[in-house]
């Protein structure tokens, strides 16, 4: 008997499910040709492309959940895709599953000032959520640096946060519940507009659980009303140390800044020669922003500067016009584009008490020398979520997978200094192996038996966040 | 063949399991005459009593954790105590259970300014956490009524919040880590002294999780700098509506303040007759305290005072000493006391949109009425946890049942407004009946599903939380 050609076999079972999922949600919401499939290959961790099956862009949660139980019942893998922004690949396709992406999703389902809530689809921006709220002097708080582009389906599944999370929290702070599709098709509402949850709390489970236990189209996020006005302080020191004191002085007094930005010196210098910015030449700078009525922004201030001063800065600016605010934001706006430009780079977040601050840099920097690659450190340090930029050059065989490796040895340093593996860009398929460096393997086994509650088959977005030694013979299973 | 007498074989296994657990705590930590188990059969809903098998005192995790390997092995049900406040019957006892209670396990193992964390076994009080750090400027944000005497092992199971929330948020927002010995005996790590975690967040999952999921022993709590001063305003109004659109407004204006209480008039009536407070007899009387600088507090009470005033007050009452202060608060702090004197009461927390303030309050009232029983309200409006006090009278035959009905209905009313069952009591035997009014069969089964994993055999804290019809199958695969 003359078996089948298996590649033949493939193209059949491809011909067979987009014909099923054409069905559901028409053609237009459908791209399965190759050329067109290449748009979706990757997300912003580039290093890393494959193709999928195919691509759908539902309307809705009812189409959402028609393609899952479709994708349920052939056994396929889907990748839920945000906005395609991760820097850990969290939507890296494989070459046999079907991405459903909520791009087509943006619309608004229902605003309340009373309630300091917006319910939207979960494919709008992150900034565009604040859009539809600021006329009525309302914001959505939780700023990742991407969030002209980046959907609140892929603020979700990461738990992201941004400059402003050391006063108003990251997403989970900030989201009152969700819809969520499971990998059969089911619906499900967890949370909503109101305190709490009664039984055990799944939102917190789902919120940062990277596509892992189902899809959220749709969310409802807290609201808050906006402030006044904002304006920062520079201040340089010339020791890591001491700049890192005076964080946790001002942390302990009692201020809450909107935001502590920390450079380090190569960080300081190559954004200072790209932007123009007139930053000084020190080890350290901070900047700190603090929010609320004009007197109530002298009053912090005034304490924040105090503070400053016991510990001997070499330069302390304040703001005394928007321009001057600019001025002291922009270089540290343009970092990752200075850095850019300098070099090829891979950015890390690892988090860890801020009292390690000093020693995780001077850590950081033996290891990059031991290495031979270059490390700038730009990072929100009042709630210690480290960015180590590890520099390398893309053009020399062999340099990205040594600073890849670098990147994990930071990594692990972090997790030693009592931190996390990830503050806000997730684990992906980047950090996946790097997970047992943070949990044992009993850890581990009981994230992932709360996965097979879920996701039985383990289809959904298929090799990430577990190891993929920990997870073989469950994704084995899968495949069966 | 004669077969043994069952009583005897009772009798038998507790002599076995207490023989047991001696071995590993010594005689003095393990109580099991019944003169003396009776201490432990109930928590603060006194409703409901049962006598356990024997209860265990541990003084450390590993302890916790040797007792819970020989309960598994002997397949004996655990159920966790903390202080045993639980208005909810969280830690109600079964007649086969053994209690493991933390009373004795107080001590702070670790503190640290500069991370702005406390480490605590759990049975400390959520009052003497605060008591720890003060003498230094920090305290402890979450603070329910109970915080005297409840511990904060009760407090992460049931997530609690208290006046404070508002601002601070609740236990979940406040917690950092947790050590967790499952039933098996295995500890767990999960969190830390860090900003987010990676992979699944188990923290949150077992935050609020009612003792269903293992046994926290340990854990690392957020300390906030203690603001400078703080001042109540008094707000009047004769109709509700126009109090919850008041309490909408300071809300929407950017105000936040630490406290918003709400009373209705039956309890303002109750309590300024009890305490002589000095409240004005109208429909809603609010408390409002806002913390802070000086300045600051000026500032904010200012704003709050202009926008109570475009809502035409009965009466708009500053403090302008501490006395005057304490004086505002006389009446709302004496209202559980005040109730207590007039009539047994069951206290429910249910929660729901600020929004729907005035609707909840008018339904509560029919309903009320429709069973010939008085409801008083008093509760945190800011967030919308709701705190109808229902009177009834316990020698009257059949009252507590008719009270018990009026509650559902009034709990199945904050669902239906977009609310939650529980804001901070938790679900416990009082409501577990109750969550299909809230779950579908299939939320249900997720949610138990989860438990599965923690607890496959169902031995944690049982016939709680998850409705009995619903957990029938899986509670009887365990007592086989």
């Amino acid at each position: 008997m003359e078996m089948p050609d298996p590649d033949a076999r493939v193209i059949s079972a491809k011909a067979d499910i987009v014909r099923r999922l054409s069905a559901v949600v028409g053609k237009d919401a459908l791209i399965h040709a190759p050329e067109e499939l290449r748009a979706y290959e990757c997300d912003a961790l580039t290093a890393y492309r494959c193709p999928p099956l195919a691509v759908v862009l539902p309307s809705t949660t009812e189409e959402v959940s028609a393609v899952m139980a479709i994708c349920h019942a052939a056994r396929v893998p889907v990748v839920p895709r945000g906005a395609g922004t991760s820097l850990a690949g969290g939507s890296l396709p494989t070459a046999d599953s079907v991405v459903i992406g909520v791009a087509r999703m943006t619309e608004v389902l229902e605003t309340s000032h009373d309630d300091r809530l917006i319910r939207v689809q979960t494919g709008r921006t992150n900034l565009s959520v604040t859009g539809a709220v600021e006329e009525d002097g309302f914001f959505y708080a939780p700023d990742p640096s991407s969030q002209l582009a980046c959907a609140i389906a892929g603020n979700i599944a990461m738990n992201s946060g941004g400059a402003h999370c050391l006063k108003y929290g990251v997403t989970t702070n900030n989201l009152l519940g969700v819809t969520l599709v499971q990998m059969d098709g089911t619906v499900v509402e967890l949370g909503g507009g109101h305190m709490d949850a009664a039984g055990l709390d799944l939102l917190g489970l789902v919120c940062g659980s990277e596509g892992q236990l189902g899809l959220v189209t749709e969310a409802t996020l807290r609201i808050l009303p906006k402030p006044e006005g904002a304006r920062p302080v520079l201040i340089g020191f010339d020791s890591l140390e001491v700049a890192g004191a005076c964080v946790a002085d001002i942390i302990r007094a009692g201020v809450l800044p909107v935001a502590i930005e920390f450079m380090d010196r190569p960080c300081i210098r190559a954004t200072d020669a790209f932007s123009g910015a007139g930053y000084p030449d020190c080890e350290a700078l901070l900047i700190v922003e603090v929010e609320g009525a004009e007197a109530e922004i002298d009053q912090q201030l005034e304490l924040i500067c105090a503070i400053a001063r016991r510990h001997d800065p070499v330069e302390l600016r304040q703001s005394g016009s928007p321009e001057e605010s600019a001025r002291i934001w922009l270089g540290r706006k343009s970092a990752f584009g200075a850095m850019g430009q300098m070099a090829d780079y891979i950015c890390l977040d690892g988090t860890i008490p801020v009292s390690e601050l000093p020693r995780v840099l001077r850590g950081t920097a033996e290891l990059a020398e031991s290495y031979g690659l270059k490390v700038a450190n730009v990072f929100h340090a009042g709630d210690g979520n480290m960015h180590p930029l590890i520099l390398y050059d893309a053009n020399r065989p062999g340099d990205l997978a040594k600073a890849e490796d670098l990147g994990a040895d930071i990594l692990r340093l972090c997790v030693e200094a009592g931190g996390c593996l990830t503050g806000e860009h997730g684990v992906g398929i980047e950090k996946r192996d790097l997970m047992t460096a943070q949990f044992t393997g009993d850890d581990l086994e009981a994230q992932m038996r709360v996965k097979d509650v879920f996701d039985p088959d383990w289809l959904l977005n298929p090799a990430k966040v577990f190891p993929l030694a920990a997870s073989a013979s469950r994704r084995a299973l899968a495949a069966e």
